[in-house]
Formats: structure tokens, C-alpha cells, sequence
């Protein structure tokens, strides 16, 4: 599933610039039966499948580094979790899948207890995505203009405003063409005054 | 990007129903130079490329639904927005890319403006994966288990408690092994009594 994803854009600048070194472990080699399953079914009934502590306990045997389980009733992932994570060595990422993992990861084995948001998804592998990408391109050296970090940074917006997140505060962008369709780029961008830009740019009004 | 991760799991399940036609359009055929870009320097000055809103109205042309646009700065998506948008007929969903996306996208294109939460992503590809996930598994037929869904139903979990999120409600789950590392399953699972399992699923201390 993550084949291809990551062969794209910023995750593959930072593999190629070796700032990133992504590994994908799957669970199905430390199974134990010939199915290669994973999972089974629930004690005390109930409809779907569980992941299994003692696979998931094998899979992390000899592994070291923050581990961070994936699950919809987890705290909720922020830009400031983002930042803090970026700053951990390791990472080990969970991904749980379908209806549920076994609570014994929960209680003994995750570091962590992640959300990416208030929406029930299939399984694990979409939000490890997100905490991939954004982890990724807080790292230092990924993003290839220095300035694109920075306007984008997180603290630097706090301080000009009282933005929950920076990009709440980002300025609407425009590029090419002028007019289309009759929709103009505001005047005050084609004006070559900075200062008059700035000005419009940080205007409450357009945010 | 999107090749592999959709021939897994209830995206595939779904398109192989066909219950679910997902379609990707690659922008750069809407081009009109050699270079096949989509994007061009902000007026005004800033980092970064925006990408151009003649080519996001060439792609659209001609297509029906709902347009979304996926930006951090939209409306947070949530369950009960999944299960809103898993009733439309046609979603089409532009996935903005870096930093940014020509305004007019925003004030004359789009029909709804949609965040998957609080944190910056490269692009908009992933939030595109996490809208196709959570809403495929809404559509009927998709989950082979019509329990599944049901179990895990929003407004059922509702109706029970008061939950902003059913997953927030789930019980613990557990499956074999019974004992792990001295990591045991509650008794109680185990015990055959359904009442009395019910009660406990339900007890909030356990949740």
C-alpha cells in the first residue's frame, strides 16, 4: 500500500537525501500459522476482526524508538505534535487495521495513542501517511527553499496572529493569469509596492 | 501516487462491486506549455509555486458533483460530513499541491473547502486518500460484514452514550492470546456470560 505514495514529492527528496529512512514492516512474517494471519476473532463476541498483541510484540522485538499506535479514539495529531515528534530519532508506527487491535498493544506496548482526525477510516495506513509527510517535512533539509519552511512556520505565524494553525493565517495566493474568466487578481499584487502588499497581506480581511 | 494504495482494502472491495468509479486526472494534460506545468510564482512575491486556476477550470470542464478542495485552512472533516458526502452521486476532489493554490480556486471553483485537521501536509493527495477511505466504507454494500457497520455506526453509538465519535466509545477489544507475557484478557470475556459481557462493554469506566 505504500509503494508508491512515498515515491513522490518531499518523503522521496528526504529517502534520496538520506534525512529519512522509511521502513515498512509487514506483521504477516511474524504470524505463526499458514495463513499468515494476523488477526483473529473477539473474546465475547462482537462482529470483525482483532489484531493480536503477540504478533505486533514480535514485530517490535529488538526495535527501538517511540512507538505510536494509530487509532481513532487517540489523541488528536496537531502541527505541535507534528513539530515534536520531528525531533524523536526513531519512530515505530503501528498500523492498525479494520475493526480493531487487541486493548493489550494499548495498555502495554504504545508509547503513544494517535488521531488524525474525528472520522472513522479502514484501517491504519492512510493516517501513518499523514504523520509521515508532515513529520517529514518538518525535518531539517528536506524542504529545498529554506524559505518555504519558514513562511509556512508554525511559530513565526503565532506571532504575527492568534492563528490556532499557520495556515488559518496564510494569505490568499494568486499567480497566472491576471484575469481569467474575468476573475482578477486583486490590483494591490500587481502593483510592485511592497509595502502596500505586505499591508494588504496581513490585513485581517483576506484571512 | 494513488496507484497502489487503493488496490487494497474496501477501495478495492468497492470499485471491484462497482459500487465505487474512482477516477484520477492528472493536471499536467490540461497544461499549455513544454514544460507541462500547472503551477507559477505567486504575484506579489513569496516562496513557493501556485498552482494556476485557468488549469483547474480546464480539468473540471465538463464534469459534475460536488467540487471539494482540499486545503488546511477548510472546514475540519468529520464523520457526520463523510456520511453527508457518501450520499452525493459525484464528488470530484482537487488535490492542491505545496503552497499553494490560486485563490479564485477557492472563490469561484470550489463547493466545499475541506481540512482533514490541524497539521500541515505537502500536498493534498493524502487528505484525498482519507476522504475516499471513510467515505467508501459508508456506501452501502461496501463492507462485506453488514454488522461491521452497524457495530461501529455513528448514531447508534450516539443513541448509547454521548460520544462525539462512536470509535470514542468502543469497548476494549481482545482476541488470543488468552495470556501474553502475563498480559491477561479481563476474565469476564472469557466468562460465556453474555449479559454480563454486554454489561461490561458498556460500563464507562472501561471506556
Amino acid at each position: 500500500m505504500f509503494e508508491r505514495v512515498f515515491d513522490f514529492s518531499i518523503v522521496k527528496r528526504a529517502r534520496d537525501k538520506k534525512i529519512l529512512d522509511l521502513r515498512f514492516v509487514d506483521l504477516r512474517q511474524f504470524s505463526t500459522d499458514k495463513y499468515k494471519s494476523v488477526d483473529d476473532r473477539p473474546y465475547g463476541g462482537g462482529a470483525g476482526m482483532v489484531m493480536r498483541v503477540d504478533i505486533i510484540d514480535k514485530a517490535l522485538a529488538g526495535k527501538t524508538g517511540k512507538i505510536i499506535l494509530l487509532d481513532a479514539g487517540g489523541e488528536k495529531f496537531t502541527q505541535k505534535k507534528a513539530v515534536q515528534l520531528s525531533k524523536e530519532k526513531n519512530l515505530i508506527i503501528i498500523c492498525g487495521h479494520y475493526e480493531g487491535i487487541d486493548h493489550r498493544v494499548h495498555e502495554h506496548l504504545a508509547n503513544e495513542i494517535i488521531s488524525i482526525g474525528d472520522y472513522v477510516l479502514s484501517g491504519g495506513e492512510i493516517p501513518a501517511m499523514v504523520l509521515v509527510d508532515s513529520i517529514t517535512r518538518l525535518l531539517p533539509g528536506v524542504l529545498g527553499n529554506p524559505n518555504s519552511l519558514n513562511e509556512e512556520s508554525f511559530s513565526d505565524a503565532l506571532k504575527i496572529k492568534n492563528c490556532k494553525l499557520k495556515i488559518d493565517c496564510e494569505y490568499p495566493q494568486y499567480t497566472r493569469p491576471e484575469d481569467y474568466n474575468g476573475w482578477k487578481v486583486p490590483e494591490v499584487l500587481l502593483s510592485g509596492d511592497h509595502k502596500k502588499i505586505k499591508a494588504w497581506q496581513q490585513s485581517p480581511s483576506k484571512n
